[in-house]
């Protein structure tokens, strides 16, 4: 039986609609014409594929240049409505004029055609490149950037500047002893530091050799792999709906800030920063209140420790201000703030010049980032600026999570722990097992709704800045209808 | 005194010429207006850029839109012809207008505005634009590939790959063990590794965590930083001419090559895998022969373990063959082989199958490289190919080698090791000391040259592969010229 999703929103919204404009051809609804997905032409592409290339983790094989808006189209010619996103990481929709724009002009031309080592060769516009774009955008005090390549290489370069600022804060000189200088060429100590990062139970930070010593996500993502002996701090685990639980998540927070702080004063090792998402999004998208996030600005400033979120996949709007952080008001704002993803270019922010070594070629490496992405981030900043992306985006998450709150009502227990509240669309819920989840994301994209998961049991939405009401509504009949038929 | 760089070489080479064919307007020599290099402009544009970038290791700034060819434009105006290129990244000179072709190609853009989860939803072409670009460039029986993003993220990814295939040799079972499960997440053995890379002294595979702690080049890329207490070998250490020290220098490799097996049969920890540069680039550019490498590939044959070729620098032409380890005529090829630089595109090759985890999201990240890189190796790899660049950089090579042999036997013992014999453009030789190999530097700049150091003492030619004999006759008369003024 072909299934095939019919147009489900009650009225077609063609007026102050920005996904309208940018995409008059955008399908009203999704198109599903295989039995299922992946179809025949997907799996047999994906399979041409693996004799070359790791293929194990395909959903589909996609087709960008028939891709449209919120529409991802399969090799198959299935149209889906797509509220994963790349995990995360497409902010305009796809084939956005404004970044066709981008990507056709001569700016970009010349970013891909010579490439510089930037920290050695910077180009006469890089600095308004990042002024105009990822500066543009910085958080609140932040006035400098690192630019990088990932999310994992933007973390850890963070890590680097804050063992280097550690370290040359207790040398009080510039210069190096004769012992460091020996003792680094081994790997040992003193001149390779035995300082620490702390991160969080459930958390994400990537999966090179730095960053996934502070993942500590799933096992599957960290076996076999050398890791440092680096510590880990509870991430508070609150319930919902936080309104029923007021007193108890509070409480849960009080005793991981208060583990926090045990961790910090008997470490062995000097901890030179902690990394923390505002939503341990691969972990399961764990969130915490503002109380838990100042009581650790709090306790890092009292310990000498350095603050650095991660926003490389809260960042660039999604949660309904531009970076998550933003939600917590912090009374000082943190020391660094890694972002990659919707941006495409990959970094850090920070505002103390004093995280920049003095000497050169310590943070330093061939590219120092890639001012084709910086450029196509400059796009999508003034696109979201320019539109009110952020604002819409908080608008349509809090219609999203009330159509999610009725459904998770009706649906007997099967899913839980509905939260993102106020956080845009950055929303998530848990499953009543693993078996059900997956079975909901098979029947959601069987429905033309491509989705994904997250954590152990849960659904993590991660739509596009232009997901708007119209989507929300197919969207949410779509999950209700495969809820139905399972 | 303003000085003034005129034409040198003695007759144009018009005809015979692919740099002519692709740069008509190419400068016939180097332009210099400005009293000095940084010019006042370029120091102008770097101060605004340092108040929000690190900018301490800034040569000086570009303008790439008037680079052309061989010659890379500066801020000021000045054209200098560039034997360094952004650190051996530019293969086919600034703008090359097959490149600016692909960049303007649609295949391009779907690739920069759609950038895909490339594990996840690869798109309909990647298989293609691999096919015909990176993996027609694959060494000898490397058939597959893994894509990443910069040179130490191919060489972590490698060493994943090694570690995950070193267990899953030893487990010989698909499952993983409650006490590996529970343990990796706390960053202990069994489930986090305690096996090691063993690298080289003096060799550089880059500077995330894991790349660093096999970066053995210098100090100041590594202190500070927290490493792996993994193994280090000694490297051979030639003495030039090669064919005056034959005997000395097969004593010298056979000493290294022992010292290897010896700390391969005293490694408290299995090695999983080496990791060795075919030239010891940014440590000092540091040959060794073919007897040194095939007794490598040999002991690691004899060990069970992994040996991984870094072609990052030395990769795509600039020795005078594709891949710098082909010179060698192993017996059995490398286990995986790295790139990045003039390919733009990162990774590494291989051809076991083994080296890919059988479970899906072990060796993964959100982009596992980017097809905009990969179109742009495609169009450099068919112009490589198209024109015989390799051949003709060989052909060049023999001739820039011949006449940096007149001027270190006129040098008075100031020039001395000249290396890189029948190896293309990839030459490289000593100074006196490190404050005349930096005066030479920048008295070749300020007559038009952009030239690059390594080591302590070194000077490193990294010009395209499409310099020509007309470039290395400017290059050797500049060269000459700067010595005798100093």
């Amino acid at each position: 039986m072909l299934r095939r999703a019919r147009p489900i929103s009650k009225f077609v919204v063609r007026f102050n609609s920005t996904a309208a404009r940018y995409f008059p051809s955008e399908p009203q609804a999704p198109i599903v014409s295989t039995e299922s997905i992946p179809g025949p032409k997907s799996i047999a592409i994906n399979n041409e594929l693996g004799t070359v290339f790791d293929n194990g983790a395909t959903y589909f094989v996609a087709d960008y240049f028939k891709s449209l808006g919120n529409y991802i189209s399969d090799a198959d010619g299935n149209k889906l409505l797509d509220v994963y996103c790349q995990i995360s990481s497409i902010a305009l929709g796809y084939n956005n004029p404004k970044l066709i724009e981008a990507a056709k002009s001569d700016e970009m031309t010349s970013a891909i055609v010579n490439r510089p080592a930037l920290a050695c060769f910077p180009s006469t516009n890089y600095k308004d490149i990042l002024q105009q774009g990822l500066l543009a955008a910085a958080p609140s005090g932040m006035n400098k950037i690192w630019t990088s390549l990932s999310g994992s290489d933007a973390n850890e370069t963070a890590y680097k500047a804050a063992f280097m600022y550690q370290h040359a804060k207790l040398r009080q000189t510039d210069g190096f002893t004769e012992e460091e200088l020996t003792s680094v060429m081994n790997n040992e100590t003193p001149g390779a530091s035995d300082m620490v990062i702390l991160s969080f139970d459930k958390g994400f930070h990537g999966r090179l050799f730095g960053s996934l010593s502070t993942t500590r996500s799933k096992a599957i993502h960290k076996l076999d792999i050398p890791a440092f002996p680096w510590p880990k701090a509870p991430f508070p685990q609150l319930k919902y709906p936080l309104e029923e639980f007021e007193a108890e998540n509070r409480e849960e927070e009080e005793r991981c800030l208060y583990q926090f702080e045990s961790i910090i004063e008997n470490s062995p090792k000097q901890i030179a920063a902690i990394i923390v998402e505002p939503v341990q999004s691969e972990g399961g998208d764990n969130h915490a209140t503002s109380f838990f996030f100042q009581g650790l600005r709090d306790l890092t400033k009292r310990h000498g420790i350095l603050m650095i979120v991660d926003e490389v996949q809260t960042g660039v709007g999604a949660t309904g201000k531009f970076w998550a952080h933003e939600h917590w008001n912090l009374t000082t704002p943190p020391d660094m703030v890694t972002f990659s993803k919707k941006f495409q270019a990959a970094g850090f922010y920070f505002s103390n010049p004093e995280l920049q070594p003095k000497q050169p070629y310590r943070q330093f490496n061939t590219w120092c980032g890639d001012p084709s992405k910086a450029i196509l981030a400059k796009a999508i900043y003034k696109e979201i600026a320019a539109s009110n992306l952020v604002q819409s985006t908080a608008q349509v998450g809090d219609y999203l999570f009330k159509g999610l709150q009725t459904i998770v009502a009706k649906s007997s227990g099967k899913f839980t722990n509905l939260r993102g509240e106020n956080f845009g669309t950055f929303i998530a819920w848990d499953c009543v097992d693993a078996d059900f989840r997956n079975k909901v994301l098979l029947a959601c994209r069987s429905r033309g709704v491509n989705m994904g998961g997250c954590g152990d049991v849960s659904i993590r939405l991660r739509p596009t800045l232009l997901f708007e009401k119209k989507h929300a509504d197919i969207f949410l009949n779509v999950l209700e209808d495969a809820v139905k038929s399972l």
